[in-house]
């Protein structure tokens, strides 16, 4: 079977991830994977979470928000309805969690580090990208502390990268466009650390579960894809 | 090493399902997994959200939240914040995804089936153990349309359980307790069929990351628990 | 004429109070009058309202919900709708003003309780069985402060009961259920204390208004009824 | 002893209804007891709640609000708080449960009337001024409706007045302003039609309890005024 | 051409300026521009926004509402549609921005008096009528600041007075009423102080552009008209 | 004096407008002046406002937001306030009525297009910026309708352009940037056609009032900055 847009199978789209893309936030980068395309702005910020207060330590967290006209469709903006998009709750979260399992909260100091990612245009695996391109941008907030001497040690343990895989037409596939997403039997997220170690799985047979062999499958696929990804990060942030 | 409640490794907690539990409900389920104690409702509606007005086909979707007291220290109710808490919406989002999985539109008819999961005591597994118990509900709800005649057929496709897994001290263990679960390293969820094939796995190390091999582990111990959890809810469904 | 289930006008419902019904609030009681269930919750926490700060005196407050298929039909939940339920707030303010009008605020001391009034199935009476539960709730979360010697004397002055009364039928009866309640021409909610004394009289005429005789008699009928249900907080107290 | 502005114990503060307040409403009020002013507007609109559509009848609503600066202190506006104000829930709930109980929904029609009470100036008693205000307004707008030929006959069955009473130093007293209302130990509004007969009777002993002959005494005082009230809003309808 | 109500196109409608309208506020106007009537509430309190703490300056803001019946249909609640309303948070920056340019803050000191703007009937012009009021309600909480000797002089550095202008049927005309309003093809706000410099002009042919002639013939129109209603304040003041 | 970026007074930044920004939307712009970014994209929706409803005629609306680090400061997003910031209210009125004022609404036929307006990085002039680039967006959209053949002729009867000026150390200057712009007392913002009318005047001296000549500068300055703003757009539109 050949895909929509005559990749391989275990082939992603096309990265580019442009630094400094906003000239205001302590991270900033533009990250375009084949025609989805976030800005993820990092903002450092002298204050914590109540729970963090008086520890010395710091915190890392996520929002994640679609512009209306990102997608085919116009959507309503959270705002309008006073209710934040379910689906963008879940997906900040995931961006949150993931970020801050290679964050030494010690290291960063009492301040907090957010990470701003807006879809300008969306065209699948967006939130996967989110992680991947956040990530760069709290990178260079970090290195920005450090260069300051706000900072005496990168606080970020591992590099880290996402992407989506799924089983489509009962095949597996890496970095799946919107129209092959919206024709998934399974579709799971994989966020790695360049140390080959899995942060988060998400996998989900809401149209027909999935057995062992394909989970398998997919995490290879997973594995491979955001190994490359990883390079990617490291090549931007040079 | 000795689990806090004396259980081992590969035990699940006591699992107690009481049908009917509530008068007013198509279908009525009290859940409790040791002190875990989940109330599922499952409501038929004749009204289907806009996507699937005219389609002939039906919808399942689910509400999730706690009594302010379901826990030790007590949580402002949502409306009093005017927001829904961030961890409930993705928690309801992944018990209707859960669920969605094994049921047949065509076979429901055009009408939307509620399971409101109201947490009235937590202590650990709550968005498992209100999977497991939901999805008995569901099935009493389907069970009554049959015998009223509405439907034709049962509208589900397989039987749902889910339990909580994780690694503590580095050792994996399944059904975690809320004191487990704070000091999780790993803490994974896992929803399967009684076919033994996966509707969704979601594995998260925010502490530190995993590998393959204690991911691995951790799906065989989910497969153990969710195989006797699927025993239970067929025995209270006799 | 004959009361639906078989009641004598001046006959009340089975009563049951559950104590410790929740493992974590300082003060938990199920109390079911006939088929009404609440959960009452009493939380106490070391912090006071603005206006009785640095007072050295406390506050006691409640908080009144339905879960949404309390009822025979399922009712959204309120932040889906991001507005309290009228009903619910004209009733948790009424909970709120029973409960303080015996309450020593500096035997408290400088802390709120708050009871938390769930109702899991609703009869008809919720909000007298509220207060009835609440109050029990209460009195174990200040025995609590009591045996642990935060507090030096029990901060409550009377026990207090409340029941429903009505006209239905041209005839005034006592405890209404959902039915009864629904074809009344005149309800009324009581609150007295043990001595006998009046806290609260709310005599709503909606469908037809009523004139003093029939407000005595309805008074007579609340005042037999919640010296029985005092009698029974006693017992469940002891 | 001698009330605060002189008045003896069963006198009610100088009552003033200006008829065609403001211009657009089909009926509106500017009503003063004493220092009380409260602004009520009718509104007659084509339309009836789901519940009343299609069945030929009509329905009456009340809102009740205050100007941030009917009090001593500033109040901030509901709406910069996102929540209408719960006392004000309670109030608005009130006076359309007092008024309803005198329209005949038939003859009314299948419209909806909408009593705007709108406190500029607040010094006790605004509930009860509200609702005698209100039911002139509503009285006007239904002889608006007849003048032009859009409903047969009155759809009101009888007048409404409402006015507070209260125990202060141990002594009943009639229209309770601002200073005597912040002292007295027991508070109590009472509505009535102009037959004699309780459409409403709240009375709230929040300071302490009080007896069936103290009841008795505060309903008397209630009636007495009441009458007078009546008497004024026919005068006013003239 | 004639104007609806007889005015010559350089004549603003009958003015009146009643002080003390309500009793609490530090200063209180109501003020009637024909038929137009808003009530303006000035309310002193000993806070700062946080952009002027500790900064020994003070702060104006203002706040814009209409009674649902101000208005030929009845308007919806703003705290019932959870949006305080568009058109009112424009008008209510511009009220504020239009006062504060004459308030020396460091004279004010570390207070801030609010401007209560609520349109009780409304017949075009409502926010240059509230300008002009609520000038007259702040010159009223000045003087009783510098009375009590709270401050040391007036902090108002000039009068200020605003009206409308605008294009109907080709012709310029003064302080539109609602019917002139609703068919102007050019529509502008002017405001002034004593010294006949401007404060703000906001012109829009939202219906059809204007050239600078046009603009010039408005701008004459306001300047005549506010120089009358500023005779008008002093007038009130004294 | 010198500007601060060697601007000349009456010289704007350098503009580049790039079409087809977003793939999605009927229209879309990146507008950029000096540092100042604002996505512009215009969405047809067959659906009308209900006071359009059956009228044949369509409604062009806009919408005005920053990205939260579109400034020096991170801004929490509206949601998790709940509240639509004031300053966008006003901006996203001033873009919408700016446009409409050019609309043919018979020729647009009974659709919305909707301006949506996403700043995601501002150094001042962002509300002028968004009306110049929206009109950009719009005329796509509409030649996308012409050129499908769903309306007859453009619905557009003059170009629409937008620039501020200002008075900064008693200097008239045109497009002010950020740093300008804080220090500017008397701000104007200029909305004119290619044929040389204006459609919006809103001239503010907050910090201090400005005269009848001064005003006349600045209007000079605003039709020279625009004419070639509006040569910028025709260009982008070839």
């Amino acid at each position: 079977m050949k895909r929509i847009d005559g990749r391989k199978n275990n082939e992603h789209r096309r990265v580019k991830i442009t630094k400094d893309f906003i000239k205001y936030p302590e991270g900033s980068v533009l990250i375009e994977m084949g025609e989805t395309k976030v800005i993820c702005n990092a903002s450092v910020e002298d204050r914590v979470p109540p729970f963090k207060k008086d520890t010395g330590e710091g915190w890392v967290t996520a929002e994640y928000s679609m512009l209306p006209r990102a997608t085919s469709d116009r959507n309503n903006r959270d705002i309008n309805r006073l209710k934040k998009n379910n689906r963008s709750v879940e997906i900040q979260r995931l961006i949150g969690r993931a970020l801050r399992s290679v964050v030494d909260y010690k290291a960063l100091g009492e301040r907090t580090i957010t990470l701003d990612c807006d879809v300008i245009q969306a065209d699948g695996g967006t939130r996967t990208a989110s992680i991947t391109g956040a990530f760069v941008a709290l990178m260079l907030a970090c290195k920005k502390l450090l260069d300051e001497g706000a900072i005496d040690k990168m606080p970020i343990s591992a590099f880290v990268g996402a992407i989506s895989v799924g089983i489509v037409n009962d095949e597996e596939i890496l970095d799946l466009c919107y129209q092959e997403d919206s024709h998934a039997k399974v579709d799971m997220n994989v966020v790695m650390t360049d140390k080959g170690e899995f942060i988060e799985v998400q996998g989900t047979g809401e149209e027909s579960p999935f057995n062992r062999e394909q989970l398998n499958k997919l995490l290879e696929l997973g594995e491979k894809g955001i190994g490359e990804l990883i390079k990617l990060q490291k090549e931007a942030l040079e």
